[in-house]
């Protein structure tokens, strides 16, 4: 048994005759050369048809602004005697009344700044309110535009999608710049696409619609366009990809298989779970109606693992039909434990935006309150 | 000397003692060692923090469309007795024309289609026209929208670009949709890009404005924007260059430095001649004045050296001075000899495009025909 040992870990020494010996010399060529080619082989966009000495020059030239930033949230929180203090922003969407009264060729929506502080038990929190900046813009697609659906911190800068005309655009102080343009559905539709949730996971921007097939009014099914998910490199390479399957999946594990439904207006990717997490705003058995919508909102909270094999369902506090999630994010230094929301009613006309805090096992930590007139759809640690 | 040699050559057999014997079981684990630690730091986009699983997972799906497409021209040319024929695209600039005269949430251009053929000695050609396709957006910035300043074959897709919104959009039959959208200036201006030539390099496409310093209707400096040109991946990523030492070498070039002014609204890269011509629409050795530069067209061919070191210029037949290049292109199968152009004016409120065709020492080849009653500003083989 000794013997068979020593021969498994120690064969070099063993080689019956000179014929087996490597050089060394030529062992350490091959290596080199080896290297070189691997170095070439590897340059990026190398397997491009012609030579890719252009993109090796840009990137050196480009490096730093080439470089992903992952850096969250989007300012250092402050240590208080209450707590953990975190900067927050909101985005509003106006709908129709995101139309400026008095500049035809203007859109309007805005930006709310507040502070949450987290206590040191994790089991309550402040919020105080900063101030309401008007974003403008002048981009519209068929009369509409600045309806600003979701805010998120990625690759460093602070970002916000319009759900009609598909624009993401970075803010900037008080300003809007856009960014990206994202068309609806397969890539190929002529409109915008409406944007409802923004995720970050794997260093891409996700962003996601409702979720729901597209219908008439009465539930007849046009097309499969909400069901596309766009994934965007901090680059801004933009790829289009179906997530039927995955929207399906979480449809069915809370039971609202069509002709039931679910719609979506909030998604969130944890790194620290390795699960997408989404707070539907509402759900039925029963077939879309625009009016019943209204007053079917959810209170369940949905883990769904990375390919969306499995998907588990909490329910977070007593249901309120007629107010259902918008936008939420984990608070930071919580190891996504803890979950920042916002809810938005929409009732007989009546609009309404609340913020609710609770963790992952669906306790409340902080009850809904209401702090708008009207709706904000994004909420971020900015 | 044979000694020396010898040692050079063959080192290896002359180590003096065991301890320099290197083993090379040893060498080829480290070799191996290298290789693996050299494929996982070279695998695309894994400088950056966190790990570049998703990426390299991301290339496999999505192969197929990642992989860049050198197709030029967009159709294959047809043998006929009177030459070779090329089927040929332009796209119109209505200016405020663009907005629909019935529905305020429309704006409009057109896709002229027809065939050029270009005889046997490269010394004639033919034109003959098909139809003018309808094309609608709903997109708009400021009220204004459509007003398509360019068209070009890139990555196997037919793209044009609107120089209101910045928006870069792929012609899919009749319809345009958007691909990416590109802001003004350094790229953190809130306006959209004023586009006016695209150029393909290097598998990129290049996208510039005037060139000129933007100022008042009576020449006051106001910006530099539109001496940013963006050039832009297959994939749809954005980078905003610098060109005015660039855009100032072919203005000092030709005779027209600051306060006096040339505008672009047409460049071509010549892969065959490894330099970049443009034809400038209009220039002057006086400072720039709204009314005056409707009869300062040029006559003039730049051609560039890649880093804009060397500009040399030639006169294209007589000069006609209310009459500017607004596009143009090689004729495919010409060794980048023969240019075919759009000429437009712009007189007291008379607006006409033109046709013509010259050989790149400036002879004529085609005259200056009549097409239209407004602005065609892009042409290209499609």
């Amino acid at each position: 048994m000794n013997g068979d040992w020593s021969s498994v870990r120690s064969p070099s020494v063993r080689y019956p005759n000179q014929r087996f010996r490597v050089r060394p010399r030529l062992v350490a060529v091959i290596a080199m050369v080896m290297f070189f080619i691997l170095i070439l082989l590897l340059m990026p966009e190398s397997k491009s048809r012609t030579g890719g000495s252009f993109d090796m020059r840009n990137r050196l030239i480009f490096a730093p602004s080439t470089m992903y930033n992952d850096s969250y949230p989007g300012s250092i929180p402050v240590k208080t005697i209450g707590g953990k203090k975190y900067k927050i922003g909101l985005v509003a969407d106006l709908d129709t009344d995101s139309k400026d009264k008095e500049n035809p060729k203007i859109w309007n929506s805005y930006l709310k700044t507040g502070y949450l502080t987290l206590n040191g038990h994790h089991d309550g929190l402040t919020i105080e309110w900063e101030d309401n900046r008007l974003l403008t813009s002048q981009f519209s697609q068929g009369g509409r535009g600045m309806e600003l659906s979701e805010l998120i911190i990625f690759n460093g800068k602070t970002y916000t999608v319009d759900d009609r005309t598909g624009v993401v655009y970075e803010i900037i102080d008080n300003r809007v710049v856009t960014w990206v343009i994202l068309p609806d559905g397969d890539g190929t539709a002529s409109k915008g696409f409406k944007a409802e949730w923004m995720a970050v996971k794997d260093q891409h921007l996700y962003i996601g619609g409702l979720g729901k097939e597209w219908t008439t009014t009465t539930g007849e099914l046009v097309n499969l366009n909400p069901q596309w998910v766009k994934v965007i490199s901090h680059l801004g390479e933009v790829k289009h990809i179906q997530w039927s399957k995955n929207y399906n999946a979480m449809r069915k594990s809370a039971g609202y298989e069509y002709p039931g439904y679910m719609i979506h207006e909030s998604g969130v990717w944890s790194e620290h779970h390795q699960q997408w997490f989404f707070l539907p705003r509402r759900a039925s058995t029963l077939r879309y109606d625009e009016v019943e919508d209204e007053h079917r909102a959810t209170n369940i909270l949905l883990r769904c693992s990375a390919d969306f094999e499995q998907v588990t369902v909490t329910r977070i506090g007593t249901l309120n039909a007629i107010r259902g999630y918008s936008s939420f994010k984990f608070i930071p230094g919580t190891r996504d434990q803890i979950i920042v929301a916002l809810k938005t009613e929409e009732n007989h006309g009546e609009i309404a935006t609340f913020i609710t805090a609770f963790n992952i096992k669906g306790v409340i930590i902080y009850k809904d309150e209401k702090i708008a007139d009207n709706k904000f759809e994004g909420i971020e640690f900015i």
